[in-house]
């Protein structure tokens, strides 16, 4: 199962990728959580541009995205051969968080979505809708720079609809499960669990949703 | 001015970008010659591909190389800055490179043309036309492994193919010069600047063609 979590920045996505997987553990999934991007070649090159070590237009990033993204799925030890041994995969943003912050940033999303044509839709994606003020105080909260607050809440605005857009066309996307991500750490977990057995129509325990520890003899 | 030289591996680009630098040097005119995949974040991982280092399918490293591409021509001291300072840019290799060689691998042209989008198209592209045969004679003369030259040859013809489809297009071209690879260098030279006269339809003496020196006073 290829699970991928998005939202805007701020919205829970790293804490809740950590979460998910620690209770799929508990009840004896085997998991690998990652990130994009990876830690790679071209994931590094990439994060270099982010940290502004190296300049590039914003075509160029998307294009160096969707080279780590496809290095991520199909290197050795990568998505595909995890999922092919049955571990259960959870990444921490995918092809979406493209469409959505380099739509935002001016690029067009038919583009983006050609140039991402080769990487494949996952089985879940969990969206995690968290408003865009929560998002700003956690970004303040990690003592991260806000310098130019109006600026950043417009753009996360921005970015917000055009995560919805990107999400209306349904590529990329799989089953989609959205959470309500203002709630705390394990209210938005609840939701992503409830919303992925409504999703995936499964009996299965481990997204009863109420119960937040395996039964005896599990995990 | 941005020129190119395209042609099949052992055609001879690297040798006439050298040549047609130090060509247009001893006439006056400030050069820079670079090539791809770059010595960038993004050029480096794409040579770790090809050096076997990391495993990327076909589309990953088209990506990877069109992500170079746009680091290349905008970063500081880029193609762009470059030209900007009236420097004469020749590079060895750019988008045709992509398109030639990964659609003989098989990838949609029409696809790759779509992820170059964002590259300009350069005011000179020189399509080194060497025969297959001359092309594995240097791979061979300049000690590269050539075990299986059956394979090797039969992969070179494809690409050959694929250049000719691709400079049909006219896209990525700008004005196109042919030479015949298989002539010593300084014919080959020859060729080159007789055909640059043409097509910029200028009466340079740097382009005269049958001058190999700049006259007194310059250079």
């Amino acid at each position: 199962m290829f699970i991928v979590l998005e939202g805007l920045d701020g919205a829970g996505t790293t804490t809740q990728t950590r979460l998910l997987s620690a209770h799929l553990r508990q009840w004896g999934f085997e998991t690998w959580t990652t990130r994009e991007p990876s830690a790679g070649p071209f994931g590094k090159a990439a994060r270099s541009v982010i940290e502004g070590d190296e300049t590039l237009p914003p075509a160029g990033l998307a294009l160096g995205f969707a080279a780590d993204r496809i290095h991520h799925m199909f290197k050795p030890d990568g998505i595909e051969e995890m999922l092919a041994r049955g571990v259960w995969v959870i990444t921490d943003r995918y092809v979406l968080s493209s469409l959505a912050y380099q739509s935002a940033q001016g690029l067009d999303l038919n583009w983006l979505i050609e140039i991402n044509r080769a990487a494949p839709t996952p089985d879940v994606t969990v969206f995690l809708d968290t408003s865009v003020r929560v998002c700003l105080e956690r970004i303040q909260a990690r003592g991260e720079n806000l310098e130019d607050k109006f600026h950043q809440r417009t753009a996360l605005l921005n970015t917000r609809r055009q995560y919805l857009h990107a999400l209306s066309s349904g590529l990329f996307v799989g089953k989609l499960v959205t959470a309500d991500g203002n709630g705390s750490k394990a209210d938005v977990l609840q939701q992503i669990l409830r919303g992925m057995a409504e999703e995936l129509q499964t009996d299965l325990g481990v997204f009863g949703g109420m119960l937040s520890q395996p039964p005896r003899g599990l995990g």
